[in-house]
């Protein structure tokens, strides 16, 4: 890969940093929090729950899977999941797919990433599902900040749609049971 | 359709106002117009460009068209024309209709108003061909609006890849090639 | 009318693009809609209101009519209502007619927009009316909207100040109950 | 003054913050500065330019005045100055005094207060017309900022329709000389 | 001071423009207050309360403090209270006086400025505990504001650390009294 | 640690989220990228950047010292370069650490990734050299971002500071100077 494809590469992962976070937009949420700034808090959130997992993992791959997983979405944009029954079953996934191999293109590891995006795409390797967890769990820890950041009534729909078995990981329940209560306790103060 | 129907249908358009336009958010300016604010442009230019069409148009329909037009995506967001070519063709006027049908169910002119729209998508009358230039008429317009008032150099983009071609109508391609010339005469100032 | 003075027209319209909701902004709503937005949401509101209302409406004088309710505001900015009492009575009607004057100079229609301007202004007609409804009850519709998304408590005032009696049609004041109705239960959970 | 209706007072002008500066906003900035951080920049300005002015000055008068000569926009809201034409003559300068004296009904000082507010209006006393061109020689500043920060073409005219008779005294004049020289500099680079 | 330096003061001090008030943005309020505003802010609320006060004040020491005293952080920028810990003690007031010097170095009154400001930031005048107690008052006045517009849960905190003894003046004490009060009444409601 | 420490861990990193990069704010940004989005720019490049570099890398080490490297930040806000030589020499340094042993007080990994995080501010290791040129590519590739969507003229002072010389690896300085040149090539146009 020659140092202007590098750029051009990078140029377009940037993009993931003017993307807004359609799930909070389309809850009329007026600046919400970019798909860069979510998918640093799924990165680090792995990092944080791979250890309170027993399971022997690859940190290497877990934040490189952490770092890619939404990186289709710079050229997709991030359409929120009431907007999937639309489209044909499969067309986001097979879209994604086919917008990471663009974006690859011509990185030497660009084989070895792909397979690590569907390893999280589809839940297929200890890795994949550890940020499958973490890409759910980030986003109930944010649902929490914002709803005390702003009183934004609509949010209630996440908690009324997720549950310990969302989760893969027993590490993953409790930390969400945990969240859970805190929330309780402090929205009804 | 009961009060409480029509209730849930105004409160579906009123997502159009927190839909940022897409192709301004991926160029990078940071709080971009609106969905709703854009459809206003449309039917408020459809009703000018009107005025210089020679040939007798339905006014009702006209300004019906303009405020349909981009309604289903309240519910499925404004996706960018770059991502589209990740989806099979036609997919998007495919879950565009349907979006529209289940947003319009159980109003009475719910049939009218998915013809008028298909009008407007595959330009089939008068009155959708003219929405359809002011459309993209409207984008231009906002293009330039937004290079004068921030600097963004990224617009160019849109300008390279419109010309009087573009549009169907006589008096929308005078109009664009004023404005291409009011942009050049200030941008190179 | 010249393509250049029809340009004019469409860059002074749009300038109600960039005009914030000033109802919206003294209550301390951070970004709030534009009036472009605003009146996107009139017009939407005017056409399915129509349907409700049994006496027989010209479509296309209620559109219009609902695209050129806030045209001179382009000029005269958002004032708010509080603010008024401090001219003397009239001023902002007077002023307003002035501006639309102006924006609309040249413009074959100009006579005829005007006059359908004042039936909004002055409730003469039966579109006029309906769209005087329409803009009530479409800042009610937001104003809920925002409490839900915002938690602003300074929105109540709009509360206190409506009732059905604000509303010319019977359809308005039905679907007005229905709106407060909705705010009640969702608002006290 | 009760401290029940001291609050009240404070209030309202805490209201000058979320009020945006209006000849920014009709020039496409999105969110430009407020009134009260324009104020605070009157004030500033005017007690540094009263060190290069020969005259001795009453600098508690100075700044009061400073600080009080927006005061009224808190409840007529800031009206840009192409938006006048349509009232009648005087009519804004007459709401403004109206509204400054139900804004400070019950304090002390309220007639001192008008006093200066008029001295700063009708440029009657040395310290009225130095914070009345501290009001324009801070807007330019700001406007060169802008110029600067965002690549906005618009605010030209600001620089087209002021000059050094602008302003009353020769420090306003040479420090407005200076502050175009170092813009047409930069600008130009 | 040659008009050269003076320009170069007052972009320095314009820089307040730009910064937000930190204490709000590490509590998710998305765009808060500059720290321009809040300046002014504090010296309206010094005029208003001197009123109150039973000793005399020298007005104009009492205004130019107000408008010194964020000054510095227009290099520093605003580091919130919970930051400061980790810093050596004594340091953010050492760089804040340095900051000052280099900002107002070659001005007439630097020194007398310099004393001023040390006036309210050791309490060691009446007019600089007046700044003071103004400077905390006004943060709950905000605080307030922000609660009844945003509904955000984390500025409880500003409640808890303060009451009437965080105040120096009996008049300050009564109106954060008020203050309290009105809150828990709208805020209950 | 238990889920109870751990949430409080999630939550302090999720602060980086809000926190505005200083950098971009005090050159009249309106609304930069968060802390977190710049994280997740910088862990994303180092990736990238290690495919380029010729010395074998440990990646689990190079992923987890990007995402913590700016992790104090949550506790001690973004102070920007210009603001830091108020502070005694060392200061920063001396603080961030005590505030990152805060920060992690109670995980297993809190010794090994204090010790990382030192890898990068000291560059002792390989990988924490490379973070260190990532840290700096990522900046001037967000600086050429803003300035071709936004006209801001004050970040050519980041220019000026940076040349190769101020990146460790070859790799780095082969891409600054891609980027440089793609730059001079797009803004002269």
């Amino acid at each position: 890969m020659t140092p202007q494809q590098t750029l051009d590469l990078l140029l377009q992962a940037n993009r993931l940093k003017v993307m807004p976070r359609a799930g909070w937009t389309i809850r009329g949420l007026a600046h919400p929090e970019s798909v860069a700034a979510h998918s640093y808090g799924v990165a680090f959130l792995s990092l944080i729950l791979a250890q309170a997992v027993s399971k022997p993992l690859d940190r290497a791959k877990l934040l490189t899977i952490a770092l890619l997983h939404d990186l289709p979405e710079s050229l997709l944009t991030d359409i929120p999941h009431p907007a999937l029954r639309f489209f044909p079953p499969g067309a986001k996934r097979a879209g994604e797919l086919e917008a990471l191999g663009e974006i690859l293109e011509g990185l030497a590891s660009a084989d070895e990433y792909r397979e690590l995006w569907l390893d999280f795409k589809d839940r297929r390797t200890p890795e994949g599902r550890l940020v499958h967890d973490a890409d759910r769990l980030e986003r109930m820890v944010q649902a929490f900040v914002y709803e005390r950041s702003t009183g934004n009534h609509l949010l209630q729909e996440f908690w009324d749609n997720t549950s310990e078995s969302t989760f893969d990981y027993p590490a993953s329940r409790k930390l969400f049971a945990v969240l859970r209560q805190r929330r309780e306790k402090e929205m009804t103060r």
